[in-house]
């Protein structure tokens, strides 16, 4: 089932070890099909380089294995929160990529500096706590994802437009309108923590970019009037 | 038409991606023929290595499209202003190369501090502001290339000995005699603000390279008594 | 004699590279035999590219080589150390791994910032003291691993949980219950060493991760009730 | 003349780009034949992917070519200062290698923090001044040499056991007893270099490596009672 999915997931996948976002299986990548009643995701704890789409997992809406020889990745439940509150998001990432995941460490949201983050992430990409002592031992991955859903309403983000973010002491999560587009989205962030990061370093008096700016940055290629790309 | 430039410009652009000087679609360059009647300049949002020279798109000197399938690259009048402004230039390079952009989004001048630097690039890469709000709003890639043609007119800078620059808040934009030494100026740009960003760090009290070494450096390439290389 | 191990070893050597933790020839990768009668080592000082499963060095638990064409790796006497006072590690790992190495200079233990650390090592990852001249001056190697052996005996540590050490002013030594499990928390070292550095680059009031984070992802990947992978 | 002196010089040249050590042109490397009657060097400004061993040109001890269809590299009179003050050394390099220039910007030695650093340097890599107004005007290149070696001759540092040296504001140049280990010292002092930088981000009251450690790593590898590798 859902053949054509599991080929856009592995594929996916694939992307994390080429742009550089994982170290052995630190990573996985999942999509959600047109129903919204399954998604596909990898396996847990396989290498990449013995990744074939026929291993990529089919989970329903209550998270059970419907088709697949390998258990899931184990944070499973952390995306099917995210489908379940997010439902303009078809695709989710998770990994452990170098600067996302440093600044992740130090529990700072990352600002917004220039015109490469404002393009693809409508101001700071947020850095939401850590969960309680009662949320990681009892359905951690499960919390995980109901406090990335929970955290943006309060902050009244839209999911579009701030497309990723980042768990405390954990690391970065990103998604997209499918697979493809979520790993687009973890590699630009991944760019703009390394700038943000030396940016910081360069002058300690940094401000954020000027909010027209970011404005007409991220509404070049969002919306109705975008007029970036061919499309 | 211009079958030569649109190869030229095309082996330019294809030097970003080889030189880790872009993600994704992030640069673009472009080339002005003999008589400055036209330029030719990558198309916008297509990726690296789909790209052929006949996707080239040929522009003329009020910015509308000659020739071409596709749409240019969204930053055209930028690279306009800079050929209108600048007669002595043949090449344009916009990126948001790691280490340039990190010190644009810092909003600082890459000081010279050695000789790396002094080799291509005569004294400080400035950093110029960031656009107003009103700029931004109403023709914001023109209105980019016209704050650098006036901010060299008034810094009272040689573009050729000054072959780049930073855009607060965005990122760098470098030129030369023709697409090939506007990208290599790029890559020294990036170099230089990699280790400038570097030698900071080692030494709070750094000092800028003495004049004379500048000096000494810059015209042992360059002007009547260069003597480096094979020409 | 011990050919399987041998290859084992020789195949744990050449992910060294593969990972990008050695220059030259500064690493070494060792593993015990069952019966621990005898442990097999890189040759000292031949280059990874020229390396073969049979230049590998057979050494007894008094450090004799009996078998081998070449001299052993000059830490011999630091691996067997290790193996001597630890009976549950059966590989050895030494490198000078840039950022590993970087925290070894410093002379401080990497501190538990997020859950790629817990996810593999429990706690720190300590860093013990210098040898001193006496130490260094009368069999350096092998008071090497006496020192390491000794300070997780005080700090009563456990080497299953925390699968690696600093050595300050040189660099970092890791294990595992086999060579190649040793090399995959050498390079886990790498990483996690790297992340460290750049949070508290990012926030000087970094904290590191609450208790029952690390309690969380530790025991996610390790004991009776590990969920993580696919046993 | 002196094929092989060529075909090693040609080698030596290509381990720059190899090791990550050279942008464009921006390294050089020569070594002296036997006799010290000749050396042989890089081209200037010849691009490594175009450079061919019959490229290498032979000078002569007063700095005149004989043989070669290119001119010598712009920096071939620091390299004929070099040999002549300095009859231990078979093997010249300059580079503007990231990390070691970035401390050559910063003015400052590097440090011993470890026994990366122990193991090829003997002490600090010492940086020496830059070169007056007047040195500059008149023979820059010479003046360069002359200055290395008149500084370590006043430090009384011996070229063999410290191979290598900073030039304030502009970069590093190492050395050894053929063009090979000149090489291999460079990529050693970017190592050294960028775990320092690292080291003393990581703490800021970071002191030298004890003396009695650095002793021991030199002399490990070096002298009558050398025990590293095979010899």
């Amino acid at each position: 089932m859902l053949e054509e999915l599991k080929k856009e997931v592995y594929e996916a996948n694939m992307m994390l070890p080429k742009y550089g976002l994982v170290t052995f299986t630190w990573g996985n990548v999942s999509a959600i099909d047109a129903e919204r009643k399954y998604f596909v995701i990898k396996p847990s704890g396989v290498e990449y380089d013995k990744l074939t789409p026929e291993d990529m997992v089919v989970v329903d809406m209550e998270g059970n294995v419907v088709e697949g020889k390998y258990r899931p990745s184990s944070d499973t439940p952390t995306h099917l929160e995210l489908y379940k509150a997010f439902p303009e998001i078809g695709g989710v990432v998770h990994t452990h990529s170098s600067y996302a995941t440093s600044w992740a460490q130090a529990g700072r949201d990352i600002p917004c500096y220039g015109t490469t983050h404002a393009d693809y992430f409508y101001g700071d990409i947020p850095c939401v706590r850590c969960l309680t002592k009662d949320e990681i031992e009892d359905a951690y991955e499960k919390n995980t994802g109901l406090l990335i859903a929970d955290s943006f309403k309060k902050m009244n983000k839209d999911v579009v437009a701030v497309p990723g973010v980042l768990c405390k002491n954990h690391g970065p999560f990103s998604w997209g309108k499918d697979a493809h587009e979520a790993v687009h989205n973890a590699v630009v962030m991944e760019e703009v923590a390394k700038m943000a990061y030396r940016a910081e370093t360069i002058n300690k008096d940094i401000a954020p970019a000027p909010q027209e700016l970011q404005d007409k940055h991220y509404f070049r290629k969002h919306g109705a009037n975008a007029y970036y790309g061919q499309n």
